[in-house]
């Protein structure tokens, strides 16, 4: 049993869960994930795993047989679950709501391959339109307020096997970075009637120090204060709210220009572990006009300390100047 | 030169220095420091460091010399220095400030002690005295906005040296953490006229599920909505703003509380890294009706994944509740 409670002083969220599968011991080994080193991701072991939602398969194979290029399963022990009743309540100062949602598992590829930028240009496509699908699906359910696409890969992400996979979690409630985003987007809107990101991605093509590569429709860029050394966002040039309004000519673009990315980070950090998580506008349109969707990618070279975890002020030793001419020039 | 940039989008303020002895390839590894193995914080090895801003000498020992108890002295690397000109400039749509701050270094005993939790109360009286005294004397420079007092012990927690020591960062600024707080507990004091931490401190006492321990002057609970498994907060039970307004007999109560916690953590978790910091009211005094100095204590048990960089939202499988039970049932 799960429950998401909301810290009473910065509401922020939390999904308190007791289940053991996922206890301190447990949570950040990487490895195959079953005894005898079989990999539940890979074609051949998919009774390992619960049945899949969506799957792409190249003719008429049926559904969890072997045959397939990417598959979408519920996470074997999922914290949030449509099958719950949503409902509010209180507990003195306190507030809580019953673990009503989804988690899933985007299986990127049936190699067992375990760097994602290694991965073909039509997988990343793959990729892109099962997060797009799976998106489109979980609005259906009007309890949910946001779907959060994100990836754990390498043993400092969090990443609980080494086979590629992406993760997906539609909430009943709009998550805090998302809120910050929206209310600072807002403000700049408000006050130039332009939207910031838009903004960003202007100065950012005029000044190109802080580019780290560009397509038509996308560019890459070190943000102008980046949180962890070699921190990259992906946004698109035009003005978009939502990843899921994507369209298929940009889907192209974007796997051909996200796979850039993750080779050029792979070859300048030596295949770093890294996270990345799809920021999107929350469902309802209000946030449209302001908000732009894009990717931001965190290599995870430097452990957290006391001064982030205290602050929110994080202390980053490379200049993203310094970090995009790095990225850029090499040859990959 | 290090200077404080400011993300356009969400206000969250960046250390971007270009110290090439603060590289991602040095970060992180704990060790002695020194080619040889000298540890930099043991009496005999001063010449090490900086010279002292401040120390609890015995007798009449000279300063700088191996006869102390505890010593201060400014960071070897310093990324914020008081020397720097404050100085606000515009870079198109950013915003930055020239790099003025302190970074200090708590030596917070003469012995190579690796365990806080190991120190005497009498050595945590004078941690705690030396935190109180650097802030009443940062605080005399009208350019600082808030002095953030931080630990990293062990290797998940981004400590660079195992002898146990604290850190403390003079900032011309109020970290984004503070203000999210203060913005939480100011809307809380309109709507009720009550400091939410004293209501926080009310409730838990009444409940008692979730307290760790307790003693005249202060209380450490697990919070309602922990973000990491363990995850605790140790609070004065009566209203005080700010930490450095703490009295004699109150710091004497606070080392036994705070040695007790540290004991619970190292004996339940296996002596776990472990950051911890101290949210006071910022300078001025504006907060003060509502604000409530803290200590939150997190051991680093798990590795915080894409879902929390996302979304800062947090997934914790130690329900609260259970974790308190445990601590509390230690023997110590």
């Amino acid at each position: 049993m799960s429950e998401l409670r909301k810290d009473p002083i910065v509401e922020r969220w939390v999904i308190i869960s007791d289940d053991p599968v996922r206890s301190p011991a447990l949570v950040g080994q990487t490895g195959q994930g079953e005894p005898g080193g079989l990999c539940p991701f890979c074609p051949g072991n998919e009774h390992l795993c619960p049945p899949e939602i969506l799957a792409n398969r190249p003719n008429d194979s049926s559904p969890n047989d072997p045959q397939w290029n990417l598959r979408v399963i519920p996470s074997r022990s999922p914290l949030l679950v449509v099958e719950e009743e949503y409902k509010r309540m209180g507990e003195g100062l306190y507030d809580k709501i019953t673990g009503v949602g989804a988690n899933e598992v985007i299986i990127e590829t049936p190699r067992h391959e375990t760097r994602q930028g290694r991965m073909s240009v039509p997988e990343f496509e793959n990729l892109f339109w099962a997060y797009r699908d799976r998106i489109i699906d979980l609005k259906k359910d009007a309890r949910m307020r946001y779907v959060l696409i994100y990836k754990n890969s390498g043993s400092f992400s969090g990443a609980t096997l080494d086979h590629t996979y992406s993760l997906l979690m539609a909430l009943p409630i709009v998550p805090r970075s998302i809120l910050d985003e929206i209310e600072g987007a807002k403000k700049h809107f408000h006050y130039k009637e332009r939207c910031i990101f838009c903004d960003v991605v202007r100065q950012e093509i005029q000044l190109e120090t802080r580019v780290v590569c560009e397509s038509d429709e996308f560019l890459a860029i070190e943000p102008f204060a980046p949180r962890l050394p070699f921190e990259t966002w992906v946004l698109p040039k035009r003005h978009v709210p939502r990843f899921e309004n994507i369209e298929p000519r940009e889907i192209h673009d974007l796997a051909c220009l996200f796979k850039e990315v993750l080779c050029r980070l792979d070859a300048g950090l030596n295949c770093p572990s890294y996270n990345y998580y799809i920021h999107t506008a929350p469902f309802g349109n209000e946030c449209d006009p302001y908000f732009h969707w894009h990717i931001e990618i965190l290599p995870r070279l430097v452990p957290r300390t006391g001064l982030e975890w205290g602050s929110e002020l994080y202390l980053n030793s490379t200049p993203p100047e310094e970090a995009a001419r790095f990225l850029r020039l090499l040859v990959v």
